[in-house]
This record gives C-alpha cells, sequence and structure tokens, in this order.
C-alpha cells in the first residue's frame, strides 16, 4: 500500500491580479524545489494539480466554456480554454523536469468524458501506470469534452478530489489534499487564520467569510472548503497554506509545523 | 457513417537536418491554410498527427526512450522526451487554432498503456467524442508508458495506423492516410516519383530503396511504407505526398491531381 499526497499549486505561482499569462516563477521554483527536498527521502507518491490564474481563466469566462456548446463560437473557445491550459501544463511540468524531477501530464481533458458535468468514462490506467514507474503526474483545471452540453470545465479542485476517490484502494491511499495558495489558509474577521474546518464549524465559517470584504464566497476559497469536506467526511485530511513563506510547504509535508487550514473530519 | 482522413504532417513542417527545435511556421501555416479551405466544404472528419523531428527525437535518441527502462537516467529520460514531445505539440495546436480551426490535443501518452510495445489498454472515448463535437484532434509521435519494459515510444506513423484499425466501425469509416513530408513522394534511382506502392511491388521497392543511397531504409520512409501496405491490406489508401509544394496537400484533399506516391491494395 502506498501513500499519496495531492498537491494543489493554485493562487501562489500563477495569479490573475496581475499581468496575464504570468506565472511567477521564482515562487514555482522555490515550491518544486520543497517537493524535490521531501521526496528524495520518502516512498511517498506524489501527483501535482496547478490551477488556471490568467491563462484558461480568461478564454474560459469569455467563451462561457463551463456552459458547454451554447453559441456558435462554443467549439473555437473550447479549444482555446483548453490550448491555454496546456500551454501552463507544459510550464509547470518542465520546472519540475529541471529539478531532477520525472514529471509528465496527465491531463482531464484526455482522459474524461463527463456527461452533463458529471463523469462518465475516466481511463485511470495511464495515472496508475505513471505512478507505478516513478513518474510524478502533473495535473490541471481542464477542459472536459461533454457528452451532453457539448463541454465543460472541471477545476483543479474537482480533479483532485476525484482522484482521490477514484484511485485503487487495494493499491493506494490518498492521506491528504495541500492546497498551495497565495493566502495564509482561511483568515477569520480578524484575519486571523482559522486553525480547523470540519462539518462542525463549516456554517459559522460560511457565514463569516460571507459577511467578510473581499473573500470569494461562489469560487474560490469555498469551492476549496467545499470539495476538502466532502473528501473529509471519508477520511482524507486537507489543508490550505500558502506558498509565499518559503519553506511553508517542505514543513506542511515533513509533518513539522506549518501556518495553513487544516480540513478535518469532525471527531 | 462519417469518413476520416488521417493526415500526418512530418518532414515538412520540422526537420531534424537543421536547426534543432525549429519548425518551419511558413509550411505549417501554409498546410494548416490548405486542410482549413477544404474542410469548410466537406463534412468528413479529420484528425491531425505531427512527426517530431528534432523536438523529441534528440532526447529519446541520448536516453533510448523505445527502449524502456534501462538506465538510471531512463525515467527522467521518459519525461524530458514527453515534455518535448508536448511542446511541438502545442506549437502545432495553437497553429490550427489560429486558423480558426478548433483543434485540441489527443496524446497516446494520456490514453495508452502498452506492454511490451504493444497496445494493451487504450482509451478511445476521448477522440470519438471529440470528432462528434466538431473538433479536430491533434496527435503525434509519443511516449508511452509500458507495463513491462517501463515506457517506449510509437512514432505518428504507428500511432495513425492504429487508430486506423481501431475507430469504431459502425460510425467511422477511416479512408485515407496522408504522409504530408519534405520529398515529393518515394523516389526510384533516377529520382522518378513511384507512383504506386502495393503487395505486388514492395520487394523491388524495397531492394531499391537499400540500393539507392540517401534513403533510409531502416525508419523513414520504408516504416511509412511498412505501415501504409499493413493498412492497404485493409482496403484503406495511404499516399505520401511533399508539403512543400504549395496547395499540393489541398488538391490531394480535393481528390484533384497531386504529385506523390499511392500504397494501395493490389489489384
Amino acid at each position: 500500500m502506498k501513500n499519496i499526497t495531492l498537491i494543489k499549486l493554485g493562487g501562489s505561482i500563477i495569479t490573475n491580479k496581475e499581468v496575464p499569462m504570468m506565472v511567477r516563477r521564482d515562487v514555482l521554483d522555490q515550491l518544486v524545489l520543497e517537493i524535490y527536498k521531501v521526496r528524495k527521502n520518502t516512498d511517498d507518491l506524489f501527483i501535482i494539480g496547478h490551477g488556471q490564474g490568467s491563462f484558461a481563466h480568461a478564454p474560459a469566462l469569455r467563451y462561457k466554456t463551463k456552459e458547454g456548446f451554447i453559441s456558435d463560437d462554443s467549439v473555437i473557445g473550447m479549444a482555446i480554454t483548453q490550448d491555454s491550459a496546456a500551454q501552463l501544463n507544459r510550464i509547470v511540468v518542465n520546472n519540475f523536469i529541471r529539478h531532477q524531477i520525472p514529471a509528465a501530464s496527465f491531463l482531464f481533458s484526455n482522459s474524461m468524458v463527463t456527461k452533463d458535468m458529471k463523469a462518465l468514462h475516466w481511463c485511470k490506467d495511464v495515472l496508475v501506470q505513471y505512478l507505478k514507474k516513478g513518474l510524478v503526474p502533473v495535473t490541471c483545471g481542464d477542459v472536459i469534452v461533454d457528452e451532453k452540453k457539448g463541454c465543460t470545465i472541471w477545476s483543479t479542485e474537482k480533479i483532485l478530489s476525484y482522484i482521490a476517490q477514484n484511485m485503487p484502494t487495494d493499491q493506494y491511499r490518498v492521506n491528504r489534499v495541500i492546497h498551495v495558495t497565495e493566502v495564509e489558509g482561511v483568515l477569520d474577521g480578524d484575519n486571523n487564520i482559522v486553525e480547523e474546518i470540519s462539518r462542525d464549524n463549516q456554517n459559522d465559517i460560511k457565514k463569516m467569510m460571507r459577511d467578510t470584504k473581499g473573500f470569494d464566497v461562489t469560487g474560490g476559497m469555498w469551492h476549496k472548503i467545499e470539495e476538502s469536506l466532502e473528501l473529509a467526511d471519508q477520511g482524507i485530511q486537507s489543508v490550505i497554506i500558502s506558498g509565499m513563506n518559503k519553506n511553508n510547504l517542505l514543513n506542511c509535508l515533513s509533518n513539522k509545523e506549518f501556518i495553513g487550514t487544516k480540513i478535518i473530519l469532525k471527531r
């Protein structure tokens, strides 16, 4: 039985607040280096997912790609959005390789068909073989072909959550999902980090986030928490940490003290 | 029943004779434009495959990626080779999109597992859905994870040939495979273009190619002919044409006169 840690490289490496299609290469370098350091001293396996920041989000919004084929330019819009996602995937994979980590793209666009946004066929064979052969699969938020709607979008969170719940359980155990963001975790009204979220306090957290200016309740942070609570129900812990603090990911992966929010099964 | 034409963009758009990782962008532009012109006047479907020229061939040779995991650096070599292949795939897909053709990567690295270089699992769901939804799948020679050897390489020819033989026959008929190269077809000892190759004259052709200086009998052209003869046995015609002559691909696709070699079922 092998442990798998899923790591989402999110807003820390790409941001849609600044220049379009900008990667924070210094942060990406640092995070990959921290993964490298942990990986050489463990038998645990890693699957990486990255967000899309200003890469695929811009065409996805323009063409409403998540909604499917709704107008004449939806098909070309699907192609453009997916190409943008794959471009960023190349940058990330290439960075891992330059740090001597044998990373390989594993794209949900190439292995998943949905029907009305729900999984219909998923081909996990390549992913399982990559893990067996010592590769580090790198997936990302992606455009998925949808039997009914034409296409849709699955977020990185949704994809990692799907992987966590659909790996062969006789061989692999996903023990943790780590969301590496550009904030220090979930912050309360006084900007203190919420240490733990579970089904017990989820309503308070949601209300607090709705009331606090600057939080994006519909997408972003709440989406991460929702996907994480679903995983927590199945005993898979998630953490939301900042990738901007040097060695925070390293500490988190090494089970040392780190700054962030844990989403756990209520006790 | 829908007709599918498979088009391999080979040495015409990328060459390993000149600068490493060089794409002949003017030739690629022209060929994509010719495909665009044909595509807008037909219901036929297209699947594109591109070779790797000096992109993935260089690391593939260095790490002997086709032979699998044979040394300590085979795993990182696999990752590097596949990343190079995927980089070129992005350039080609992006070119199609800029010509208003909704192209999408369909990578065999992400959908095929081999065992001792032979197909073990192939996930065709995404490919079939792409065709149904009006997308133009773009595949390429790729690194495949191999259950036994670790990894291997499938050439673009092998991949297109596999697709031709494994599409659902109740919905699709592959009617032709077009190899777009940098030569005008198969040339005889006097540099004349061989018009037709079939099981009838294959031995003469092979002998002639072995005797003629400048032909690569082990790989390149003979490999194309071999894969094509196998398809011819099943009634699928292949043609080898030059992509360097303007409108030659357009003429070939439009069933007008073109310069090249046909590989056909013997009559």
